[in-house]
Parts: C-alpha cells; sequence; structure tokens
C-alpha cells in the first residue's frame, strides 16, 4: 500500500511492502494549501511508479478546506473507531487505486471546550504496539504541538499548544523579533527561557522579557530568539504533571533536541519516535479496515 | 508650557496655560518611527503659533530609537526623582524654545526580569495629586499595557502585558484570524473570552479555542475577534490581586469598555481617567523642575 501523510504545507508519501515496511519514501512541498483544487494531479505525481492499489491518506487532506471532509472521530478513540471513520473517495482520474482518507479525532473537554487534530492520531497509530498496556504522555512537536494521554491502546484526551505558530508571529511580527538577530540555536539562552517560564506569571506578561533581555544585555541578541523558543516551550509543558511519567515524543528534526531538553528538565523520561511513525500508522488503520495491503 | 505625549505610531501636543489647564490641543501620525531622522522639522510644525517658551516631551521620544537617548530612572520613583532624571536638548532650529524630555521608568523584579516604560510613568504623574495617600493600582491599557502600583505617591513597582500586539499579530498573522469574519465588538464573544481566561492551563493552549469555537460553531464567526480580546486580556488581568482593589483605568477609546468590563467582572471598583493626564503629568514634572510655565 501506499501511506500519504498530507498536511498543510507539506506531504510525505511512503511506499510499504505487504508487512508495512517502507520501501521507499517522497516529499513533496504540494501541501494541502498549494494542492487546493487540484489533488488528485499532485496525488498522481507523488506516486507515479508506485503501482499498489490502496492508497491510504491522512492529515489536512480530510478538513474542510482538504480534499474532501472527513468527519471527526470523537475520543476516546483506538485503533478501530479510526479505521471505521476512514471514508472511500472516488476519483475518475486515479481509476486504478483505491483512495481512502483518515479522520481526524476530536475531543470534548470537562470545560466544555473542544479541541481536534488531523494526522497526528494516525502517528500516534504507529505507535499503540509499541506502547502496550497502561497509561502513556505523548508530545508531538511542531506548529501546533499536540498533547496526548494515552490509556490501554485507546486515545483518551488531548490538547493542542499553538507553541509553533507562536513563535513564527511573534519573531516574524512583533516588536520582539526587531531586536533578535540570526543565529543558531542557543543553549543557556533556550534553557533560561525555560527558566523564565517556570516563574510565577502569565504568559501574556513574560513575553515582554525577550525586549528588556535585550534592552539590558542580560542575553545577546543572537540568543532572544532561543531565549523566546525556550519561553514558549516551557509554558507549553506547564501543563503536564508534575510527577515525572515518561514521554514519548515525535518531533521534527530542529525540535527534537529543544523538546528532548526541556522534557528532561523537567524530570521526564525522553522516548523518542521517528516521524515515520504515521507511515506505520496508516498501515495498522488499513489492516484494521481490512484493505489489500499487497 | 507645551506638553508632548511622542509615541511609537503617534504624537499628542498639548498647550497649557500658567495654571496647567489644556487651552488647545493638536494630534500627528508622525510618532517616533514616522518622525526618525526629522525630529525638529516634526516638532516645528505640530507647535506652529503656540509660542509657549518650554517644549516638555515624554514617551519613545526619548528612546534609543527616538530623538535623544534619556537614561531610565529606577523605581521606585516619584515626582521628585522623575523629575531630576528629564533632559534638555539643543536644537539650532527650535532656538526659541527650551525643550525637554523626561525619562522613562525601569524595575527589577525580585526574580531578576527587568522591566520598562516610556511614556506611561507621565500619566501616572497627572494623577498622583488625584491618588492621594496609601497603595493604588492603575492599569494602562494599549499596545503594551501597563500594570503599575503606586504607594504613597511613588510608582512602586510595574509590569508590561504584550496584548494588544498579541491581538494584532494573532488576528493579523496566524491560523486563528483566517476564521474570523470583521464585525463590531461582541459582548457576549468578549465575555466567554474572559470567562475562558478564568479556566485552568496556559495562554499558549486556550489560543486553540479560537479555532476550535468557530469549527464547532460555539461561536458565529464574527464574535471570534472579540473572543480572543477578552481571552488576552483575561489572561493580563490573573496578575491582579483577588481582592477586589480598585484600579485606577487609563484607555484608549476603543479599550475603554472592554477593560471596564473585565475589570468590574473580577470585582475590581473602577476608576477611569481621561488621556489628557499626560499633559498634567508633564505639567507637574515641569513644576517640580522648576521650569519657566509662561
Amino acid at each position: 500500500m501506499i501511506a500519504i501523510d498530507w498536511g498543510t504545507s507539506s506531504l510525505r508519501a511512503f511506499r510499504l511492502d505487504p508487512q508495512g515496511r517502507v520501501i521507499d519514501a517522497r516529499r513533496s512541498d504540494q501541501g494541502v494549501l498549494a494542492s487546493s483544487g487540484r489533488f488528485e494531479a499532485v496525488l498522481e505525481d507523488v506516486v507515479q511508479g508506485w503501482d499498489e492499489r490502496v492508497v491510504a491518506m491522512a492529515g489536512m487532506v480530510g478538513s474542510r478546506q482538504g480534499w474532501h471532509e472527513v468527519a471527526y472521530v470523537a475520543c476516546p478513540a483506538g485503533l478501530d473507531e479510526i479505521a471505521q471513520g476512514m471514508r472511500r473517495i472516488e476519483s475518475s482520474v486515479l481509476r486504478d487505486r483505491e483512495l481512502w482518507i483518515a479522520p481526524g479525532l476530536s475531543v470534548v473537554h470537562a470545560d466544555g471546550v473542544h479541541d481536534v487534530m488531523r494526522g497526528e492520531e494516525t502517528q500516534i497509530c504507529g505507535l499503540l504496539d509499541r506502547l502496550g498496556p497502561g497509561s502513556h504522555l505523548a508530545c508531538l512537536a511542531g506548529t501546533h504541538c499536540k498533547h496526548l494521554r494515552i490509556d490501554d491502546g485507546r486515545i483518551r484526551d488531548f490538547s493542542t499548544a499553538m507553541t509553533g505558530e507562536l513563535f513564527q508571529v511573534l519573531s516574524q511580527h512583533s516588536i520582539l523579533g526587531r531586536l533578535m538577530q540570526p543565529g543558531p540555536h542557543d543553549t543557556p539562552g533556550f534553557a533560561r527561557g525555560l527558566d523564565h517560564a517556570a516563574l510565577d506569571g502569565d504568559l501574556i506578561e513574560h513575553l515582554f522579557a525577550v525586549r528588556t533581555h535585550g534592552l539590558f544585555d542580560v542575553l545577546p541578541a543572537s540568543a532572544l530568539r532561543s531565549f523566546l523558543s525556550g519561553l514558549l516551550i516551557g509554558h507549553e509543558l506547564r501543563g503536564l504533571p508534575a510527577s515525572a511519567q515518561s514521554v514519548h515524543l515525535i518531533a521534527p528534526p530542529a525540535l527534537l533536541e529543544p523538546y528532548t531538553t526541556a522534557l528532561t528538565r523537567r524530570g521526564h523520561r525522553v522516548q523518542v519516535h521517528d516521524e515515520q511513525v504515521s507511515a506505520r500508522g496508516l498501515y495498522a488503520l488499513a489492516r484494521q479496515r481490512g484493505l489489500p495491503m499487497a
């Protein structure tokens, strides 16, 4: 089968053998935004030369702005509920393919507030057979970070932190960005940001320290970006249990070290999983759904 | 004398009689950013036809990016310390004027973090004679909101919340803004944002509710901007004492009702002061410094 993780700004395609092993992988910048109105052509191009029949897709491709909207499945949900929520779509262009889109997940918290994800649930499906029974925490870092609680193989609850997006808009469009000088990740500046997030006070006040640390030369201008990053990630992790439970981390390469550092400093043991878990997850879902794998 | 509140994006000029009463006022969009490199010409234009000798200025005009950098005065500070921090500047263009710039204020919190203001301290100087002895709280709403504690006529402590700027960058540059429809201030949406800010959890998580409230039609798209505003102002006010002390509020017209609502809902009694307090403050500082008023 072919597994496709089709997000807002990029697409990753995996060719899997019948046992679910990745035998080829491709990447494209034709995310959902760039593919709008021409999803079939983009997909045809991406899978060219791969002759597997089943194409299972996950991510924003199933959103209202995607190819075909697939309803969210409500938490708690495991492999079975998510596989049942998959929808088959027809395409006159890709006649010799069998096209499926996985659903996203939704949750309603005790306070009545909704949360949603599309794509991350598939990554967790790729982890479930490694996690085993009991209660587990997972952190999926990125533009919108997801924190999940998984109980006995089912996603029980999750929440979203807009860490990555907040970092981008503040760096690029706020007064804080004006003081920052470009530079590589600055480890002491990042650690200082984490420490700052642990102080009393709200993020909306803490942010101003990026400016005053620059004004008063507390940190060099080249360390302010990393300070902001540490500050935001530190606030994101404030909600984790204080008891040092281990955390399963899935992160893009640039965020792997920062998140590992941040979680470790809070006393968590970090178990890192590679980003190919999304291919594993789509395989697990397709098998659960009984789709042909050859 | 002439009093000038010269901020980043705009300038307000007041002509005062010898008793400190405002007898004329002008406004210009030639803020510090727009005036860079030609401060004398902008000032000459703004005060044309007003023949008072002393021109006292406050705000970002005294910053590194302004006309002439004037060192911050450290808190705690009252009228006397701030007046002593004023600096006279020379101008070959404006020979018949006596030009003064007021300093900003700085503070170092117990945790070693600096905070700064430029301009707001002058507004407080215009309030001091109304406040009297004892301990007072003041909230100055705007792009960077300032919360101050004033003890017996001296500014003891303050902190900055980036509420206005965060609202702007998130509305204009984040995924949250894409769901928002333009519309007038929405009172129920704003109240819902305030309530949301009072829930457990960090701002970095709460923000995502702007999106899910839109996705799940919890709020109409035209109410999401006001929800975000209430969420941010609610987080800003989390740091205020829970005991319902009265708060002195200075806010631009568009923020007067939202802040009054937010403070009242938290149990504070609100005392509103008009924005002309900056002219009163510059007058009080000039008199303290012994400058000629005619």
